[in-house]
């Protein structure tokens, strides 16, 4: 019977964290959208909603402390639900990063871009079916997917070596290309540093699901 | 008697994260010295060493499962004890922080800095005493102290726009600057987002000392 309850909450507090990866994989598209469209009104609305996301952190946490403190799970339940309280904050800073974007979107404001961006919404797409298979593989404890999102995190690592060297190329070219330059490589990099959290979590489903800790990056 | 046992397993598990503090902070010392002197071999070190910190935080976090598992302790209890696997989180990252200014140490390699570096080491000198003023506070659970942390925040920042207006303005003088001025421009990235995580700690500290969930950054 406690058992049973216990069961039911740890699944209503997996719901909870798949919830909170929806909403920030929306995060990561509408920023990414903010930047290419320099659309400011959405990079604002993006900035916004981050407040949500670190609230949801702080309620599933919450959530994790009362389970544990009313349930009293044995040792592997606990590093469940430790994984989960690791697995949160990975998913609140893929969400801070997506501020991070934004406040470059409103930085460049209405000033053209210095060049078509085409690798940054490579990047951003890449990213986004990392944490769909990230999602997928929390909700199935399937630790195969997880370890084939590490693999993409190298695609993300050369499209990001790629954005720096082009930029770096434009700016040596023309020195009025700085500015906005050296905005764009930021967005690479904290695009490169999502794929890295999202990563992290791919490594604890895998300690979740295996009892391995593994490093996939 | 079980109480006893608590507050003693407790004390042990402080002391383990004080003593992962003080580790990193002689990274943080390290890497910058390993970036301001051309030391390749220090930067070298500095990467290997945070391999023992990665080691030093799974292992911390496998006794705070234990010490739950074993003591079965309240709600205010439990509270304490996820707040420090929290916080040996963002201990970990800083010291991912000081791997990636000494990866940048390695690709300047011999090459003569571009100018006297300055800002930089100031940076590190208040992060440094953030950083002792953090283990203070974690140790004393003083968290006026953990507020000042969260005002020096401002400084740090405030530097970072300065090196960036500077190099960026050198990079505008002369092209030559470019490859050597980003990677220093990243450093500074680097080490403002250190003092980010620090102050993460702070609001840690403040949440298990007062109950409330600040941001004080």
């Amino acid at each position: 019977m406690v058992r049973e309850g216990f069961e039911s909450s740890l699944k209503s507090l997996k719901e909870e964290v798949v919830n909170m990866m929806e909403k920030v994989s929306k995060l990561i598209q509408d920023s990414v959208d903010s930047l290419v469209n320099r659309d400011i009104k959405l990079a604002r609305e993006v900035i916004k909603k981050d407040d949500e996301i670190d609230k949801l952190m702080n309620d599933i946490e919450e959530k994790t402390i009362e389970l544990i403190a009313l349930q009293q799970p044995m040792a592997k339940d606990l590093r469940i639900i430790f994984s989960i309280s690791k697995i949160i904050t990975d998913i609140e800073r893929v969400g801070d990063f997506c501020v991070n974007i934004c406040k470059e979107t409103i930085k460049i404001g209405h000033e053209e871009h210095i060049k078509p961006l085409i690798d940054i919404p490579k990047m951003r797409d890449i990213i986004l079916e990392m944490f769909a298979n990230t999602k997928e593989s929390f909700i199935n404890e399937n630790y195969k997917l997880a370890y084939r999102v590490g693999e993409d995190d190298e695609i993300i690592d050369n499209l990001y070596k790629d954005i720096y060297t082009e930029i770096l190329m434009m700016i040596h070219e023309d020195s009025k290309f700085i500015s906005q330059g050296t905005k764009l490589l930021f967005v690479g990099r904290y695009l490169e540093r999502m794929a890295d959290h999202i990563t992290n979590i791919c490594e604890r489903i895998i300690y979740i699901s295996q009892g391995d800790r593994v490093s996939i990056n």
